[in-house]
């Protein structure tokens, strides 16, 4: 029996966000694989082996799932947002990398799903509508001089900003010292939004200013997007602006 | 009657990275609205009134959409990939921003969908595994100096970078000249990636790297990926190599 392995995107948070393709090998597979609150989303289906693990393990969970894949058996890693973006696909593939050579010859399929950053901008209107980039502010991984230069560039290039992972228990001032590198750089009205636990009960969108910005309401579940020039807001009456940026650049 | 104006991300190419929200949209939908071949992905009912457009036409096409909703009329506005990333979303809310003051009244929901980077990045193996950013070729709206300035700083800050709108027929060297700046920025070795019509009959993968990339191969169709220092390319026999972005940086 030939195994195969799905690195599946359940999207955030809400069901409704979930793709047909992923739906199917949720249904399909034989091992569900993850971190914890992504597996507890799956519904239970008999027969089905469910194996949830820590936050911080994803290259031990990516080398049991492809384990399990090379004895044949069909394997859903489950990821929240798209497993493409900031999520187990780069882990699965860096464990191929670094693993036995038989694990080049598996039957690997990503199925994409909405990232956090696309739900957020959803629900603010259309702050993506632009040129825009994605960075994470963990530096588990990657030393904090890197994350500077990546912000750095990326507001003198005007992009649009969407920040992954922006607060940390470990590291709780870092998101503190991103938005006064920001600061530096942008104008004081540059158009900042921060979206938690967007899909979720506590979904909460804030809407402020570069220089008004209170980084302290910022917690693990806040997508951060700071606004290019292009980016504008729609005043509202009795409800919240949206924001969107223009396809116009002068 | 309320309106309600939902604007679709249909996903790229393939029913299967359909939402179960979009589903749901589309089938309360009075009036479908979109460019021809996105409409044309949308399954016929009784009773639909189709409105199927030309490319060019976003801003007339938003503010139609905007005066039937006005009108108490459920409307869907239908977008390829994600309509929140260079697509249709940004259209809507510059046409409120610019229009009758009754739009910003206006029950109006993004659903956000699979962008065509996404669905380029799965079939790649993990490309956007960590910061990147998205860049659109399109100069209709926006002065060339612009995008150099973003293509120098995404490839100065070492970001993966998707590029978008790739080819037009009205500028056909702009690719080429958009490669000749990261030439001069980036690594010859640095992987490239074209994803043609990713999801479609004619998918097709090239894998190559920047000094030896052939841009007369990218058409319309065509998600262009340049890799950072961290992306790296993992050997196969007799499969097509897998591309990953390593979530660890020096």
């Amino acid at each position: 029996m030939s195994g195969c392995l799905y690195i599946v995107g359940l999207g955030p948070a809400d069901e409704k966000w979930l793709t047909l393709e992923a739906q199917e090998a949720l249904a399909q597979a034989q091992d569900i694989i993850g971190y914890d609150p992504y597996v507890a989303r799956v519904p239970m289906r008999p027969g089905q082996t469910r194996l949830a693990s820590d936050n911080r393990v994803e290259i031990d969970r990516a080398r049991e799932a492809l384990a399990r894949t090379a004895q044949g058996r069909v394997v859903a890693v489950v990821s929240g947002g798209d497993p493409g973006v900031f999520a187990m696909a780069a882990a699965v593939f860096e464990a191929v990398d670094h693993g036995p050579k038989e694990w080049r010859a598996l039957d690997i399929r990503v199925l994409p799903g909405v990232s956090a950053m696309q739900a957020a901008a959803a629900r603010l209107g259309a702050p993506l509508g632009h040129d825009f980039c994605a960075i994470s502010l963990s530096d588990n991984l990657k030393p904090w001089s890197v994350i500077e230069k990546r912000l750095e560039h990326a507001a003198r290039g005007d992009f649009v900003i969407a920040l992954y992972n922006p607060a940390s228990r470990a590291r709780p001032t870092r998101i503190a010292d991103a938005f006064a590198l920001l600061r530096r750089l942008l104008p004081g009205e540059t158009l900042v939004s921060f979206a938690k636990a967007v899909g979720r009960e506590k979904e909460e969108i804030i809407l402020t200013r570069l220089d008004e910005a209170d980084t302290s309401l910022i917690d693990m579940s806040t997508l951060v997007v700071i606004g290019a020039s292009g980016t504008k807001r729609i005043a509202r009456e009795g409800a919240r602006d949206w924001v969107y940026t223009s396809r116009k650049a002068e």
